[in-house]
């Protein structure tokens, strides 16, 4: 499985809306409103990179009220604990 | 549980050691060395706020060849698939 | 309790006028209009922490002609004076 | 009282001593060790503006393993809370 | 008495006439157009720190056509020449 | 009179030491320790633009313990102070 | 052969249609949307310097949907591999 | 002579326009269009310091679809060619 | 094929000989000295995406002198000449 | 003739000695010292681009005492001067 991390500022006074529209996109694995500098963060799960092509700038980026994006994908997972919570990060 | 993601820029040439490390850190749900302007990301995982405390400036910012660490903690967490599920993302 | 520092960048001409608004929100301790690159400095104090995500995303994002807001959230205080001026910092 | 919050980089291995050092300086009301971009937030409360001086380019900034700070000076306090409850912030 | 540097960043092609604005606010010792990534910098001049609240997020701010501003304030001066051009930067 | 205005980043344990020995260079008329992102500022008068040269990146560069700094020159001077009181800021 | 690689923000809800439009251009040699700060890389190849005027700042800049753009020039290529699948980087 | 260098960032699908604009400018020695994060570089020379106050926040800045300006000045030229194409950089 | 652009920052006096020792790493399709802010770009192209991780953190940052690196990895490739010459560029 | 226009960051404390140096560059038009963010400015002139490559990466980055370079190269030359008083700027 490719994670990607997508960082995201939106109207400063649209963060829970614009979460709620993120988080209904299929693939989105979850999405936090977070302190600092971003406004969002996403995290993402897709079987192969290039299924990232129509998620990130093709649905995340058009989800409305957003300023700026910026995707951090990860090249490699070094470590996994599955949880009984179930945030399964598996390769 | 409090979600913390915690990005980090390492010695350019100890990436993937100083993630080796810090994936041994009890707490570290996962370690990606990733794209983009950050070298690390690493996603915590605490019950209470406070713990993080010993974690972040404690533990993970002590893991050597680390030049700068910034971290985002959730506010909340915004999740599609938990709903569908049930699988409970603990926040 | 939970100490969180919310900076924010109003419109240039109405930083009094959204520090105000800013201080009727009820957690709200303090708000501060600061000399440098920020235009305000809010200081909040909640039991716990996930009664922030309501709070700077919710409300204080919402005061009005914000540009940008980056919260740090105290992981711990490291001194403690009561002052008979009030300004509790306690844990 | 003049309030003053400086926001400090140190050296990422030194966050937690450099903080215990800085809350021993007399002025100084609390140091928290933050998430975000900066390591640690001291808050100071002196009577005059110019007691600053000797402070924060003086005392403060030679706590040791300090990269660089940035202080911003409160203007104007904006409180709800001490009108309310009566308590004097001291601006 | 304190001295305040204020830099302003303002509408590219409103940078003479806002200085006029801003210069004839009482307290303005001076306002130059500047070489650099600011357009304008205001030299304040004011017996207590408390009355540059009202005077830069409350008139300089206010001035129009500004985009941003940074205040320095002045911990300390350490140099003083009285000048028959009559620049008095005395404490 | 060309007036300039150099911001400077010094090592942060040796901000009042390299002010006293740029205070002590013949044309410069001031120098603060400020708030914010820089260490000091430097105000220097100089007859003719040309003496700036051996001012700026000649002497005051070379006080030591100076990280990086920024200089603003003056195009014209607004100055509402000496129309009313005839001091003439020689701009 | 010239290179030049521009990197290009555009409205985040335009990624993939202004990446059509720039990829219609003749001497444009492929068009990439992008993880991390930036939405589009565009790589060109030229025979001269200057036919870089015509197509950057000239068709490129004004494809519609841009914010800013960032051209780095190659001055020399130091590998060149032929590549059965023709991305062909001779010099 | 004093020469200045001013960076400009522009529309970025007006370019060209406000380069033919600038280059009209009398005392406008020369105006490039430029790879990186600028769009026009901007050379000036005048007799006195002076001069440049009208020059660029004057007529420069108010070119049109101008974003944002940094004109840097010339403490002292290193060097000088008379160079038969007439790029007279002389003092 | 997955494309990946890796900026770089040398040591400035290491340019071409950091290009060098790139460029003889076996997946590295091309290695630019080029103009602007980074000093290096790389041109990688690998077959699925997580072969990029042994080669950016891997090789890549360790090729020594380097300061600092960012990668962007291609989404999707929009090219119009590989249409027309039926060149598959592989991705 | 192609124009380049390469802006330093040297050691505070050598920035006329390493503008000397520069200005020793066959290649070199001029080198300047100057106000602002950036130490020195040297302006480039040469018949191809090819023959930057020796001349940027190879021999000013390798002059010294310098922290970092960005170099802008012109696409078009836009002057007025040249033509009224035909003067051929060579681009």
């Amino acid at each position: 499985m490719i994670t990607a991390i997508t960082m995201i500022k939106t109207d400063p006074d649209k963060i829970p809306e614009t979460a709620e529209k993120i988080s209904s996109i299929e693939e989105v694995e979850a999405v936090y409103s977070v302190t600092g500098a971003w406004d969002l963060v996403v995290i993402v799960k897709v079987p192969d990179f290039e299924d990232l092509s129509d998620l990130v700038p093709g649905k995340i980026s058009k989800a409305g009220a957003i300023h700026s994006t910026e995707t951090m994908v990860a090249f490699r997972t070094f470590s996994q604990r599955d949880l009984e919570t179930g945030f399964n990060l598996g390769d």
